[in-house]
């Protein structure tokens, strides 16, 4: 850290409807918001080299508690000066709570008032996690937004359950706060839930404003809920939550629900999307998706996107990298990845530049009709 | 090409005992020798940035004829303007003649005096490789050097087979020659054969200096008859070879290979391992090979060469890279290999330096102790 670390905060420099321009401070550096995080699940932003990383604009990243803490454990990467340090990334870092992961593990896991109990899914050796280990382990990670311990409320629920998880998630946050180790520079933020209902969403909203954290999530959505399920628990929860503090939409997503996140007054994302697809073939472009293993592409000399600047669009043709995805070598989910982290990064500044303008529904507007223009045609 | 390419010229600097310090002129680029070159099989250095390639000290790398006619093509890759352009290397090229990789199908290939026929290991299609469709591919490529048709001769091999091969292979580079299509600034080398028979190298040397090519390969080794008799092969052989052109020993190898190899007159070298080794987790170090998914690793701080300038051993801790390995992460791959490029051109441009110093013999005796101390302790 440096020796006068900067603080934790958050300012709101301009608002256009909905949609927020902030600027969050760390410890480790600001972050121009809206933002997408790239995810870094083992301390790897997979197929990516951390300046490779920055270069696309990316300026925080997350890692995941869950699979850090079975490998390669916690205390270890706390003794290699925590992730940061570590994987060589000086940006600040977010890391979730363990909480989602652990939900998905199903049978696996066995949940009481007091944390979850779950097998590994390396090699099946008993873990437990309780809101207060969890934030222990985030410290250990060095994480530097802290993410409260919840119960991500499976979707569909009753309301009943959903009131029941979201109760639970609320308690755990209240005992995640106080279990947090206060740094210079350093936050935690609570997760609301409530499923798609909107008083339980409200009633969350406030148990966590009760608490006091230095960041509010949304939780519980991008689980099968649908982009209008998703939109419309957006627009009756961030009206509730607070003008000065960052928002952030766990685990978003495609590049239009990024855009409608935004406009729903969203700050922060994150999604595992642009490198994942980036290892199968598939390409984000300013006209859409694009499955570079397509056979139409072997003989196209021009680039994925010929209005992005990474790598693989300004020194590789389309025919080139389907001859990487066809024969399965490395480079190809490298330049995909690569691509795809910029051109969110792209769609991120886009989006800053157009709240700063006044001019986000143009800019959301324009943004659809050419995502529905679809790909160039082959030559 | 530059408007007035550089003609295609090898002056030697240098000399200490056998071994020799030289430039290769090519209408791409200078190469400084003893050099090692990176192997790009499918037109990609796997798991490395052509930028990154180049950043490690490379100045010329190697591509396979076999792997690219069948996938993407021959005809492609030359609409596309050829591997160097299709793969974003600024730098001279090297491509094999595909001899090798045919005699490796085994069972799949049928070799009569016109040529092979053998069948891909991709699909089973039929193909056909003589010396004139083997130099016209190499040509399509744009290969800055290409390399004669031959028959690599199995190791162990009678006399009598070992010279039938031979001269079927001096025939061949006739007419490789005969089909080879001179500009400014490429090259053509002719591969010496022979087995590990003397004479038959003799032979071999004279037949290919009557042809007369820009450059020799000395081929048919590093095929299972081990390093001894490699460097007896060598040692009656690259006295006979023409001072005035470039030596290069096809396929080759550990760092010890290098230096013997070095030792004994080569100039040039291509070999899979640094980048192999890379993905299985072998790191070549300056003490020695060093595995870096041996859990002594787990929690070591220090880097994996502490002499070494790589991202890899600059950036990371030994920990880390364990980590990378064990959690099956891409960068892995991308790191070591990296690392193992690095180490090569590290380990030729010392070699070319102690050359150039007249003390090449302390540097080998000196490289051999540093070898045999073996990996550093752990913590």
């Amino acid at each position: 850290m440096s020796e006068q670390a900067e603080k934790f905060g958050f300012t709101l420099k301009a608002t256009d409807g909905m949609a927020r321009r902030g600027r969050l401070t760390t410890a480790w550096g600001a972050v121009e918001t809206p933002v997408f995080m790239p995810v870094g699940t083992a301390a790897t932003v997979k197929g990516m080299m951390p300046d490779s990383v920055k270069s696309t604009g990316a300026s925080i990243i997350l890692a995941n508690t869950y699979h850090l803490m079975l490998r390669p454990g916690a205390e270890r990467v706390a003794r290699l000066g925590g992730v940061r340090k570590m994987m060589g990334w000086d940006g600040p870092l977010l890391t979730d709570s363990g909480g989602f992961q652990v939900m998905s593990l199903g049978p696996l896991r066995k949940l009481d008032e007091d944390g979850v109990t779950f097998k590994s899914h390396l090699d099946g050796s008993k873990h437990r996690l309780t809101p207060e280990r969890s934030t222990e382990i985030q410290h250990l990670l060095d994480a530097t937004i802290t993410m409260a311990f919840d119960e991500c409320t499976p979707f569909p629920a009753t309301k009943p359950v959903a009131a029941e998880s979201m109760a639970l998630s609320m308690r755990w946050a209240k005992r995640s706060r106080s279990a947090f180790q206060a740094r210079t520079g350093y936050g935690q933020f609570g997760i609301v839930q409530g499923s798609v209902f909107p008083d339980l969403r409200a009633e969350s909203v406030a148990a966590l404003e009760e608490i006091d954290f230095e960041g509010y999530a949304v939780g519980g959505l991008a689980v099968g809920e649908g982009q209008q399920a998703m939109f419309e628990t957006l627009e009756v929860t961030t009206p509730l939550m607070r003008q000065d503090k960052p928002r952030y939409l766990m685990g978003v997503g495609k590049p239009s629900d990024l855009v409608g996140g935004v406009a729903r007054g969203i700050d922060m994302f994150d999604c595992v999307l642009p490198t994942r697809s980036g290892r199968t073939g598939q390409g984000f472009t300013r006209r859409g998706p694009v499955n570079l293993k397509n056979a139409r592409h072997a003989d196209d000399p021009r680039p994925l996107d010929e209005a992005c600047g990474c790598p693989a669009c300004s020194r590789y043709s389309r025919a080139y990298l389907h001859h990487l995805f066809k024969a399965e070598e490395v480079l190809s989910l490298m330049l995909l990845s690569w691509h795809n982290l910029h051109y969110y990064q792209d769609l991120m500044a886009d989006m800053r530049i157009a709240i700063e303008a006044g001019s986000f529904a143009d800019y959301e507007a324009n943004f659809h009709a050419m995502q529905a223009m679809g790909d160039i045609e082959p030559l």
